[in-house]
């Protein structure tokens, strides 16, 4: 049988991540890791997620292994919905839907709003998992001008206007691979150019929670509530990844259709794992939690960055993220940081290079680093090896 | 803003199930309810999954909340396999996906080979939520004449020549919602039809373990090992659906290919619950608890045959199936289940009408009823009000 002839002309798009790939290749090697996309498993709530679970299973197991409704389970759904509301965006729960990671909520949004031909914003660079969900469904990502403060406002107003443009995506807080935050002082308009254009904004705020500089971080929404945004979060940064819950917040018809394709594509999120994360934060466990990453992830950032300092001042240039996982290094101009990578394996570190990462291509000079799944301890010698590596 | 000016073509074809609203409706009305598509909770093994729960959150948590592999657990993986071998599947690891629920698995082998206009074959009457899966990627279910033994070879093989032709998908045993199994003497001619054709076959096996007829049932892919066959499986009839533990098992290259469509959609399969699952199944409870549920099962299957043959010989006929969850019930030509179901619900009892599992319309003098669902002491008496209604 001649399978390959038989693929949907979508799958031509489909292609492997070279990311994945090389996180395989790793996983065999004795590196310092700096090419993860992982949190540290040390952040984990271990036993309070014991508790939940040992709860569901002793007093709500018939519906715990049960199917469940589409949009999720409705007391998460309402749990959701008051925190955003806490945040300034005023939801209720029918504005809910509960999905299976925030990369499901990417997807379900791309299914709903693109076919072939349309083109999707977004940060230059950006998220290579969004930026292949967009390509599976024959939609082309064009990058808007970004800087330290994220998203330009005129560039994204202009792009807006061009045709065929179908949405406007962005992590604006704590982004992957950058770390860039998008400024209090340029949402409004972001916003107010999508509203005049007619543009959907998927806001992807996977990172938001994790803020290690001052100030409490604000969902983009919070920026212009009657904006046209799909809010996509998360507990896979806060709790845990592997409990795949994550969900969409947006205009409650819209949401009715995308609780329609969620139910045609695996009818429901987990309805173990949803009552897992909902005992947990309906127990009041997530400040301390948050609290307790914060302090960590901020201290291995601070230890990053006095590391880079050290090293590669004047030989490099990086962000300096406010938040989140990722920083994005570029080396002096003419280095491939694709090229570097064996000789940095070689040195026993590991680090993503930013290429896959810029829809429109550049970046060949960029890494990505993970500064928080790394110990601690490691990070100094990391960064060595990374600046032996540079030479 | 317009968001209903916005969504893709596709979007069009993504419906309300007419069986969810109902559901939603009956949660609602004191009815005996035979229009359910649960299994039975009293079946969950609850006992062994807290044991599983509570050891991955002892010893294996690092990984088990932790993000993981698109391809899935490995050594579920490897169970799922070896299980297949032993079942007259030769299955290595590599041809094995884990994913979300069987409907994930429909909905993945669909995305990767279905486009607008294309055509799959289905049984008639078929399952409701694969033919909205088909139909949301704008394809259109061609249904083939289909009798008490399951697809009808000849029938099969000349819609395979048809143009357009995509994917044949099947339910070969104890399908829903008519409860039918494709012969035996059947499975060669049309697997050896479709690979003639050049048409895969996608084999939803739901149902496989839930037999109360004599007899090992065999995965139709046994009957051929070299034809053309994806297969769908869960632990959803067997276990739990609530850990939407599922897989798809095929040739390697075409698992490696759906398993980058399954990180694009949502990264990978629940981390926890496949742990669970495979512990349940590496623990060797399976064969117990599958013999436990045949009993149970088996018990309501002949209780809900009796009372038909008691209170409806003559006046209807129905479907006697070998195993899974549902049976058909024809009512006399030009009395419609769906004109019949205010009338049912008055007596208080409830069922799917029928009509909606026939792609190419008719069928509405039918109606699914879940014979394993209700307490076995209320099959008497619903089966009672449902002659009331049909009079």
């Amino acid at each position: 049988m001649e399978w390959e002839t038989l693929y949907a002309r979508r799958m031509g798009r489909v292609e492997p991540s070279p990311i994945m790939a090389l996180i395989r290749v790793l996983s065999q090697r004795p590196v310092i890791n700096f090419a993860s996309g992982l949190p540290d498993p040390a952040g984990f709530p271990v036993k309070a997620l014991q508790e939940a679970a040992a709860e569901i299973l002793a007093e709500d197991w018939r519906a715990g292994l049960q199917y469940g409704e589409a949009e999720g389970y409705r007391p998460l759904r309402e749990w959701v919905a008051a925190d955003l509301t806490a945040r300034d965006v005023p939801t209720k729960a029918e504005q809910v839907l509960i999905v299976s990671g925030s990369q499901q909520g990417i997807d379900l949004v791309a299914r709903a709003f693109l076919q072939s031909g349309d083109v999707v914003l977004t940060e230059e660079p950006s998220y290579l998992a969004a930026l292949q969900v967009f390509a599976s469904y024959e939609a082309t990502a064009r990058p808007v001008a970004t800087d330290a403060d994220g998203l330009d406002p005129d560039a994204a107003a202009a792009a807006l206007k061009q045709s065929r443009v179908k949405l406007l995506y962005s992590m604006p807080n704590h982004q992957n691979p950058a770390g860039t935050t998008l400024a209090t002082n340029r949402r409004v308009a972001v916003l107010r150019a999508a509203a005049a254009a007619g543009v959907p904004v998927l806001a992807d705020e996977a990172y938001l929670h994790l803020r290690y500089d001052a100030g409490e971080p604000a969902p983009l929404a919070a920026a212009d509530p009657e904006a046209p945004v799909l809010t996509v979060g998360t507990f896979s940064k806060t709790i845990s990844p592997g409990l795949r819950v994550a969900w969409i917040a947006g205009p409650a018809p819209v949401i009715a259709r995308l609780a329609l394709l969620k139910q045609v594509t695996d009818l429901h999120a987990n309805s173990f794992t949803q009552r897992m994360v909902h005992r947990y934060v309906a127990a009041g466990h997530l400040p301390a939690q948050v609290a307790h990453l914060r302090a960590a992830y901020r201290e291995k950032r601070d230890a990053f960055l006095r590391a880079l300092e050290r090293q590669l001042t004047g030989r490099a240039t990086w962000t300096r993220p406010a938040g989140g996982m990722f920083l994005l290094l570029r080396l002096p101009s003419g280095q491939s940081a694709t090229g570097l990578l064996s000789k940095a394996l070689d040195q026993g570190v590991a680090y993503v290079p930013g290429a896959a990462f810029f829809p429109a291509g550049g970046g060949e000079g960029t890494m990505r680093l993970n500064f928080v799944s790394p110990p601690l301890t490691d990070i100094d010698e990391g960064v060595a090896r990374l600046a032996r590596a540079i030479g």
